[in-house]
């Protein structure tokens, strides 16, 4: 049984989606365990009880500290201590973060974990800060590289997986200071398939297996993905149910347009990995449903599944070594 | 008569796009002159003939002070000169920046021209800078609201235009260190209609009037959005046609998404302003087609008769000064 420790009090729609999506996930091969109040309506499940709460705009830091009995740290710490495999929450990005750091610790090596995002597009891309390091140097983009990389080919199953660095232009001399001094360490890293620059357009069309970015620009990227992909479907069905002609239309492509928001929704793969720590930890969307809910603990699972703690830990500090070997003078601030 | 003048060399599809987009562009008000080779089949229009060609992937500064005689250089040369009221090329983005920069020069005050474009969202929103700048200080996002805020004003005709600073959470203490410094600088400018950070999310349902990001950023989401759009509006086509049932729901539902598919795509904005220059200059997407080449001239030639230059010279010195008093310390650097 794989064990997921899940925060019943992360999220805008918590406890009640969260319960939901936690009974929906359950099965003969995933136990999830809720962390929340006394009294809760667990459905059934196991509940360690907590008699805190981190709100999703508390200062991240400040209310992990404060509240060592939290839902979301008790979650992650279940983890630390072993009493459970992953944890999950939908619960304040920022504190779920902190809590990480301090419950679980970084891998040997790794100086700045990275939140992981597989692109719904249809060559899967693995997208490389998705937002835990608002600023990054050139040599972390050089970790979440290979981060990305182990990732890809452990999970995903890709085989010696294709690099690309996000800047605004393919050729290696376009970018702005941080991806121009990326671009030179990347193409020097021993051991990746580095291909170079590519662009945001290609992203959802899959650019590459993995595409490294610092976490403004990939957490731009995320949310703006999602934005539009929903906007655009939303001004179709507008468009299209204005017309009698068009609501006839409508229902015949119904299934096509199910589809394909389906595979477009980011309920549908849930969460992000949280990469670089002892532990495995999967970071839901806020506004998790829950779908999103069940299918971040599936991706919990799968992650302790392959074993991606263990073989990032395998993997990495030789790749992390050289690449510290490669690392720029920025470094040194 | 507005005379736009016109790099017929520049762009994926130059010179035929070019020449037949200046074409369809002509009117009782707007006369393109091109710039091009002696011999080109100009449909009619005016021809100043150039006999340098600046090619996409050559370096910008080095090709421009190269190639003087370029058709890029010399159409951006013109305006300088008052042969022409504006310019517009789909040439390499770069040398269009060097370009204008040595031709047109900067407006008194302005540290950092930057590039407007209208996101197609509903309500019209004003990204500033989409890419002229990939690596910015926090002062200059501020020179980048009053300009976005005056084009906002004068050309699209929003009153006190509502002005969001790019990124990656709606608190203020959220988004990376330059984001962070911009938000106070902006939260103490005067006359700016400042209202907080905006999250990419909402970019294209219209997050605010005027939405102020570094070029890096702002060049990686608007090359996104387009992407996005159209690898959205592909799948919808190919999982319709897929089946019979689909394709007869295509038929009917054609109308609604072709309405939306030319409100979304990029040719029909034509192109984005380069503003802070002493001229005005229209950059057109690399791969213009004649559609786009013509929006991009009319574009052009609104921006000429709503006096974009003369106003934003009137009325930013004095805005830019304010903001230069309340600069932070890293200007120093």
């Amino acid at each position: 049984m794989i064990r997921v420790a899940v925060d019943a009090l992360g999220g805008d729609r918590a406890p009640e989606e969260v319960v939901a999506g936690a009974a929906d996930a359950a099965s003969g091969e995933i136990q999830p365990i809720l962390f929340g109040p006394a009294g809760l309506d667990t459905q059934g499940l196991e509940l360690v009880v907590t008699t805190q709460a981190i709100g999703m705009d508390e200062k991240p830091a400040e209310a992990v500290k404060a509240k060592p009995d939290s839902s979301l740290v008790a979650a992650c710490r279940a983890v630390g201590e072993d009493a459970a495999d992953a944890v999950v929450s939908a619960g304040n990005t920022g504190a779920m973060l902190a809590a990480c750091f301090l419950e679980l610790r970084r891998l040997p090596g790794v100086a700045r974990p990275a939140i992981a995002v597989v692109i719904p597009s249809e060559r899967p891309s693995v997208l490389i800060d998705s937002g835990a390091n608002a600023d990054a140097r050139p040599e972390h983009l050089v970790q979440f590289a290979y981060m990305g990389s182990v990732f890809a080919e452990e999970v995903l199953g890709t085989p010696s997986p294709e690099v690309r660095l996000l800047s605004i232009g393919e050729e290696p001399e376009k970018g702005n200071q941080l991806t121009l001094e990326a671009h030179d360490l990347l193409a020097a890293a021993e051991g990746l398939n580095f291909k170079g620059n590519t662009e945001s357009r290609d992203l959802l069309r899959g650019a590459a297996d993995v595409v490294v970015c610092d976490g403004f620009t990939g957490n731009v990227v995320l949310k703006l993905m999602e934005g539009t992909i929903k906007t655009v479907l939303d001004a179709l069905r507008e468009g299209i149910t204005a017309s009698r002609r068009g609501r006839v239309g409508g229902l015949l492509i119904r299934p096509a347009a199910r589809g394909m928001r389906s595979r477009l929704d980011p309920d549908t793969y849930g969460g992000a990995y949280l990469l670089g720590l002892r532990g495995l930890a999967v970071i839901a969307h806020g506004n998790s449903s829950r779908l999103a809910i069940a299918n971040a603990i599936r991706l919990a699972a799968r992650g302790v599944e392959h074993d991606v703690v263990g073989t990032l830990a395998q993997r990495l500090p030789e790749r992390v070594l050289a690449s510290a070997r490669s690392e720029s003078p920025r470094q040194a601030r």
